[in-house]
């Protein structure tokens, strides 16, 4: 099957999806900010959580009044490295920005920042806001859950969370910057759309039916029933880990941020965290050591990594974000090459709110 | 096979070990310390990095030199809620337990609280001290890398990391705690040892050798070659994540703790971080929200997972650290079941050293 792709810009990408969100009642830093991080994604090759849902997912959720346009957070704070967060049901983007900002001004002033995050909703990847700490010379995490659940736990079938990806970014010298961004889930959620959408099968280990079978047509999947297998899989070979950081995740969005406090005890798993929940964390370098030897070491190791010798087949042992480097660069030079199918619903958006179509 | 156990009670182990420290040189109040992290982790049924190891390996790395009784620890301080530790090569269980302590203490004051440790030796079960945390209202963050190398990247088979592990403890209120203790390969390496010493298999996903195929007999894994998978185990099902969450262990104890630094460009990725580095952390929760209203939270999300139906065969979904809190429960009661192995050892120990053996 070939699919067709167009390379487009990334600065015209920026600036149309820019347009559309302003005419949506998006204030405009709000939007560039927005269509920043979605481009960036991009960029790095993460087209599971890019412009590609800018039209079908986040425009949707905002003229069905699902999200809130013009988000007054508000910061509770009791310590100077910590705080809570009230997204006030923003786009996600935003609200995730607004906090990650917060935990960065925090670290800047005691060495580390912290920010539990609720009544938010899908920032996209997980990535995008760890990084933001990288030119503060901080490392950055950041996580979230949703509220869906679609993660079973080892030895059950039922799905008792959602994927819950989380990321951590550090910086390094002259070498790309240690960027892990993960679902806690074998796959995350968007991997199987795309079997299903392409017909092509997945491999055995992502996903159990309702008997705790092993699903290898995607199609085959209902929700509520089965789901996705944490990270490591089967229990013997440590599923319960992955299932581990999944809940983690929970804790630190969900039950930190307040989010499940205020849901009856009654209420099924899907409706705790009405919206999505978050959590970002800064760590300044520089209150634990030079920064310099920081970043000297960083390209020690990246390098060491990359010396290590490799099986047939392998050409590259890469540290993680090294190869999503690779992407940006030659992306950031020849554009992101976008689906037809996103082609098309960007002209029905430019048509729809008003605005030039010029990709 | 039938393994031979005694079921010992856990005061007496405490105070065996305790007195067969203080006699290597340990102070008091060390030796206590060492003695109750070691014999929790027994208690909670980790029994790899328990008792066991007290003769063969901490003592015997005092006798050797390896291990400094009397370490001067030091504290390198450039913001309130951060530092770096040099542990003067100090027994781990103590460099460990004044950094926690240390953590603590800062996220007392600011809200959060993390150290970065150099210099240190072996400090057992990671758990041990995010648990530390718990009694303080606090989440609990520790990880440790090691000197040797066992962990393969994916792609790769020669080892580069070590088994890497990170445990993070959460505070419930009548549930037990959450602790999520783990290696970040499929299977610590005591594992392995385990199945050499009694002569089994191992699941296939555990282990390749230096071509790269699966091992199942553990006597077939030679140091150097091949090695433990990461958690996810091939690409496909997410070994890079595994790896990356070792790595990530790896930069949080060795680089931001200015171990790595210290160290010339050429050397061996096995001389890094000459002895073992740690990274502990303190989130206090009541800078984020009433403790109480947290930990009411953190029971129903427990009581939710624990109802989660299972598979057949399957008697109970845990929690990470649920099942640790039954077996804890159990050998508080009735003694923590030492191989004759083991209580041989501490009978020589004792005539060695000129103890009592009161067991």
């Amino acid at each position: 099957m070939t699919i067709e792709r167009t390379r487009i810009d990334a600065e015209k990408l920026i600036n149309f999806s820019t347009k559309a969100l302003q005419k949506l009642g998006v204030p405009e830093e709000d939007a560039q900010i927005t269509a920043h991080i979605l481009v960036t994604t991009d960029l790095r090759g993460v087209d599971s959580h890019g412009v590609n849902h800018l039209a079908s997912f986040y425009i949707k959720g905002i003229k069905e009044g699902r999200i809130n346009v013009k988000p007054e957070t508000k910061i509770f704070s009791q310590a100077p490295s910590t705080a809570t967060m009230d997204g006030d049901q923003g786009l996600g983007f935003v609200v995730g920005h607004r906090a990650m900002m917060e935990a960065i001004h925090r670290a800047e002033r005691t060495g580390a920042g912290f920010i539990a995050v609720l009544n938010s909703n899908h920032f996209g990847a997980a990535g995008c806001y760890a990084m933001m700490a990288l030119e503060h010379d901080m490392i950055g995490i950041a996580m979230t859950n949703a509220r869906t659940t679609s993660m079973v736990a080892p030895g059950s079938t039922k799905p008792a969370i959602d994927t819950n990806p989380l990321a951590v970014a550090v910086p390094a010298g002259k070498k790309p910057p240690f960027v892990l961004d993960m679902a806690t889930s074998v796959v995350a959620g968007g991997k199987l759309e795309i079997a299903r959408r392409e017909g092509t099968s997945i491999p055995e280990g992502w996903a159990i039916d309702k008997e705790g079978k092993p699903i290898t047509d995607p199609t085959k999947r209902v929700r509520g029933e089965g789901g996705l297998l944490p990270l490591g899989g089967t229990p013997k070979l440590g599923g319960y880990k992955g299932f581990g950081l999944g809940v983690l995740v929970e804790i630190l969005c969900g039950v930190l941020s307040g989010s499940f406090a205020s849901i009856p005890k009654e209420s099924p798993p899907e409706a705790r965290g009405k919206a999505g929940d978050h959590f970002f964390g800064a760590l300044r370098i520089g209150s634990f050591l030079p920064v310099e030897n920081f970043k000297k070491s960083m390209d020690e190791m990246i390098e060491a990594i990359e010396a290590l010798p490799t099986l047939p087949g392998v050409k590259k042992i890469y540290t993680a974000g090294g190869y999503e480097a690779e992407v940006e660069k030659d992306r950031k030079a020849n554009g992101i090459p976008l689906h037809s199918k996103v082609i098309e619903e960007f002209q029905e958006l430019a048509k729809e709110v008003g605005i030039e179509y010029d990709l």
